[in-house]
């Protein structure tokens, strides 16, 4: 794991919480970009080395609209980055980490990704990424 | 806010939760140290430029035991760190933010700290930190 890459937070509307975001973090949000697969709308803010990312549900299927409905808004996910994420997924496996994928899927932020599940890491929701190559 | 400080995860039991988080960042707990006033025990890694710390409660009364009776384990707060914690508090009180003590206090790892209240953060506790001067 090199670094917190950034840090997930579910919110309702994003019209409400970049704003917000804005004033906390004093920095603008630089970009918004849709997930389809996942079926959100994201909006980032750099914070040092390391990114804040917020999730809005775009469907009432998605991920986030099920953690909003059954926690409320607050912080969704940790991040990592990974130098090799085939090697990392493999070398957790090994350890009990149980994977969400089996392999990397597209994720926002040119990224791949992979999540483990919670109840192996402390009720911890953690993500790897990995910069896409080529 | 300058960068990701560090991200305190509550947890139950240190003895556990020290060699899991050793097992999935591939890199050894490098301090614990307690801090009285808020009845914690805190495990310390080094991720990129940034910290996980976890959060042992050691009274019953600790926000700690209260937050994982309610909520399991899981991420507890974001701290930030800044440049001057007491012209930070100042902006973000003149912006609506609540903060939950007025004037710093003693945390972990040598810092000064103050805590955001999460119903003006959207459901997230945001710690200020700074560095100790002098």
């Amino acid at each position: 794991m090199l670094k917190i890459e950034h840090l997930g937070i579910a919110v309702k509307k994003l019209q409400d919480s970049v704003p917000l975001f804005e004033q906390l973090l004093n920095t603008p949000c630089y970009k918004t970009e849709g997930v389809e697969s996942e079926g959100v709308m994201t909006a980032f803010f750099q914070t040092g080395d390391s990114k804040i990312e917020l999730l809005e549900a775009t469907k009432p299927e998605s991920p986030i609209a099920k953690f909003v409905e059954k926690k409320g808004e607050g912080i969704h996910h940790i991040a990592f980055e990974v130098e090799n994420i085939e090697a990392e997924m493999k070398r957790l496996a090994a350890l009990g980490f149980e994977l969400l994928n089996e392999v990397p899927k597209n994720g926002a932020d040119n990224k791949l990704v992979c999540f483990l599940h919670p109840k192996t890491t402390n009720g911890v929701l953690i993500e790897l990424c990995q910069e896409k190559r080529g």
